[in-house]
């Protein structure tokens, strides 16, 4: 009675090579408890989109409906509307980039561009390179095409570029498929890449021949400092992936790619494989929105939003985190990055914080290797002030009672003091 | 002074290897020359969205906006909303299928089911099976993975099982990845699989342990005969693909997997890496649809329409096509298959046929190896009966044209007359 049973799985064996190294999303996987009210959650990018005007979503989704009706049920062109590229040209020379209508395509999300472009460029085996920690969707859609992935360290003003140097010194020209970056307020590790380092990072690139793909979904949440060139404004071959996710939302998954013709032209080719095109009534929706609504003002408020959180956010973990904590200082964005001694791992932690109401991403989800399990992503983004200082005191808690072993061990000599820095101070 | 200029594209020899054999689709290409007002287009498999009330249209977008705000707008969950899986369970439930939501996935149209199954299952060298010839999205999806395409020729009543049968064996068991087929007025060549060869296509596919996908885009659009089970009803480890796109509007890029566990599993992780979720606005818009109206009214409507144009499409070849042509009856769906004598090259006359003011796909676009250039695709889907009439008799002219040639050199026993079959009669 009760015999254990071996289930076998009769697909074992089935699936392809490149399938094996794909790990399902940290962030997804705690959707579920993300969403129960009890629980603060600090682990997904989900912006405010209650912000966004509900008679304003309305009205351009009746115009849609009632003035574009064929065209937006129908199947529409793989690159995107030449409408809604015209919008995005206007965004991007708002943060100073130059590109036609002909240099872009609308992607399902700039995820969907993310996925094209490892699809594209990486064979099994090439080597790339990121900042460590990446965007874990990054790491997810490269991975399915196997590249050995290599990771720079960053410190507040961005990825080292020293140690980028060093890199590319070691794979030598063409040694990397490609160099994959956040500039700002970098997910997860919040940092923006200095406009000094900037040149630099173009200036190796083309000195190592390696193309440079830039990912920019925050870069209009910025709530202090100035404003630094995208790397595309200072080379017209950087890629660089857009989105209005956060500009507008996530909810229509729509963002764009400008880059190279030829790239461009071999994007085209595999998106049209991956789903023909994107949805028409989401194009012409977002045009009618960016067109007939004031959505800088939407962007403005949600941007001071934000901010608050922030605050709310750094003021609480100055608070109550503990004295080994280090975390980092966003201009903009979403995302703190918080790291603890190397001792703790906050991965298996993770469910003790559920319990006590409060989720976060451990830190090993945004590197290839497994490596930043002593480390966390705090989204501030979606919670309310309140919320936050509640959710980090909780978590200060679960971090403390933790922390009492390690404080005895160091105590005791068995372990050195003090966290394993990535670029962040006490805050 | 008019030198030839060698453009050099530094991007060369940068792509992926797996790119070297995806090719433009031939239908994506004809978008240009199908939307000319003075050109009958036969090429795309476009669904006349104009069917589709537009009141119930703006209804379904109003309600989305208005009741569901915050959430359309947000990321959604990587399956899709259990509420619209919902839907697709009755759906399934009305062609004889047993599913439950947790069988299911919500993908980007049916065609976004095709790249992630190719991303799962597909290694580099690894054999699929498809007919031949067969649907050219499918193809494109399929090639980025490198498979070996065999293909099984048709006749009237669909697959040749007997041919199936042989290369079954020749590969021996597990010798393909799996079997891909269209059964319902296959795209492109419009015949549908006999129930006597389901079962018999379900029996080899057991007996060689070769895994099923079956693509069912048409099913409800049939004109007359009775409905043929779908292969998920006969066997539930068939993967099933289905799609709003023609029975509701492809504008909302929405479509369906049904699958065994493990593979959805792995599905749904390739699908996070390639675009985290899909819309959600699209998707309660489609819920609010298919709950809100009576779309089966507005299906039997369509596919009033679409078995008109067909009997025009008919009518119309049998009176204008030359009397060496041969051509499919479908009983439903989109598409008539016609075949010309060998010696014709449809490719290289369709440059010639656009200047008449007439579209079709040349055949090869559906072969992996570049026959079937004397054949071509006829979609009767989307222009009204006259339309049809004019085009199918300028396409007449164009092909008796080029076979005055044709006859003076069978004439002179040159070459030999008649097609090479592909399952088709006189009309």
């Amino acid at each position: 009675m009760g015999t254990a049973r071996v289930v076998f799985d009769r697909w074992d064996g089935r699936y392809a090579e490149r399938m094996r190294d794909v790990r399902s999303s940290a962030v997804r996987d705690l959707f579920g408890a993300a969403s129960r009210a009890d629980v603060v959650s600090f682990s997904g990018g989900m912006p405010d989109v209650s912000r966004v005007p509900t008679e304003a979503v309305m009205e351009a989704m009746a115009q849609t409906a009632r003035d574009f009706g064929t065209t937006a049920l129908q199947y529409g062109s793989s690159e995107g509307r030449v409408e809604l590229r015209g919008i995005v040209v206007e965004m991007m020379a708002e943060i100073g980039v130059r590109v036609r209508v002909d240099d872009l395509v609308i992607t399902q999300g700039a995820q969907q561009a993310l996925d094209l472009l490892g699809k594209i460029l990486i064979d099994p085996g090439d080597t790339i390179i990121t900042e460590g920690p990446t965007y874990l969707g990054a790491l997810q859609a490269f991975s399915a095409y196997q590249p050995r992935v290599v990771t720079i360290p960053m410190d507040d003003e961005g990825m080292r570029i020293d140690a980028l140097e060093a890199e590319l010194v070691r794979l030598g020209p063409r040694g990397a498929k490609f160099i994959y970056t956040i500039p700002n307020f970098q997910n997860p590790a919040g940092v923006t890449l200095s406009p000094e380092r900037r040149r630099r990072l173009i200036e190796l690139a083309r000195e190592y021949d390696v193309p440079v793909i830039e990912d920019d979904p925050y870069g209009r949440l910025r709530f202090e400092g100035g404003h630094a060139k995208p790397l595309r404004a200072l080379d017209e071959d950087v890629i660089y992936l857009g989105t209005f996710s956060k500009v507008f939302a996530p909810g229509l998954r729509l963002g764009w790619v400008a880059a190279p013709r030829p790239i461009l032209g071999k994007l085209l080719l595999a998106k049209q494989a991956a789903d023909l095109c994107g949805s028409a009534f989401a194009q012409i929706a977002a045009e009618r929105y960016f067109t007939g609504t004031r959505w800088r003002r939407v962007v403005q408020d949600l941007t001071g939003v934000y901010a608050g959180r922030r605050d709310a956010m750094l003021d609480a973990l100055g608070e109550h985190f503990p004295g080994e904590a280090r975390w980092t200082r966003p201009e903009g964005g979403f995302f703190v990055w918080a790291e603890m001694p190397a001792f703790l791992d906050l991965k298996s932690l993770l469910a003790e914080a559920v319990e006590h109401g409060v989720t976060y991403v451990p830190g090993d989800a945004f590197f290839p290797d497994g490596t930043g399990r002593n480390c966390m992503r705090l989204a501030f983004c979606y919670a309310e002030p309140d919320r936050i200082r509640e959710g980090i005191a909780r978590l200060a808690e679960v971090l403390e009672d933790r922390l009492e072993l390690y404080r005895a061990f160091v105590d005791a000599g068995v372990v050195p003091g003090g966290p394993t820095a990535v670029g962040s101070e006490r805050g």
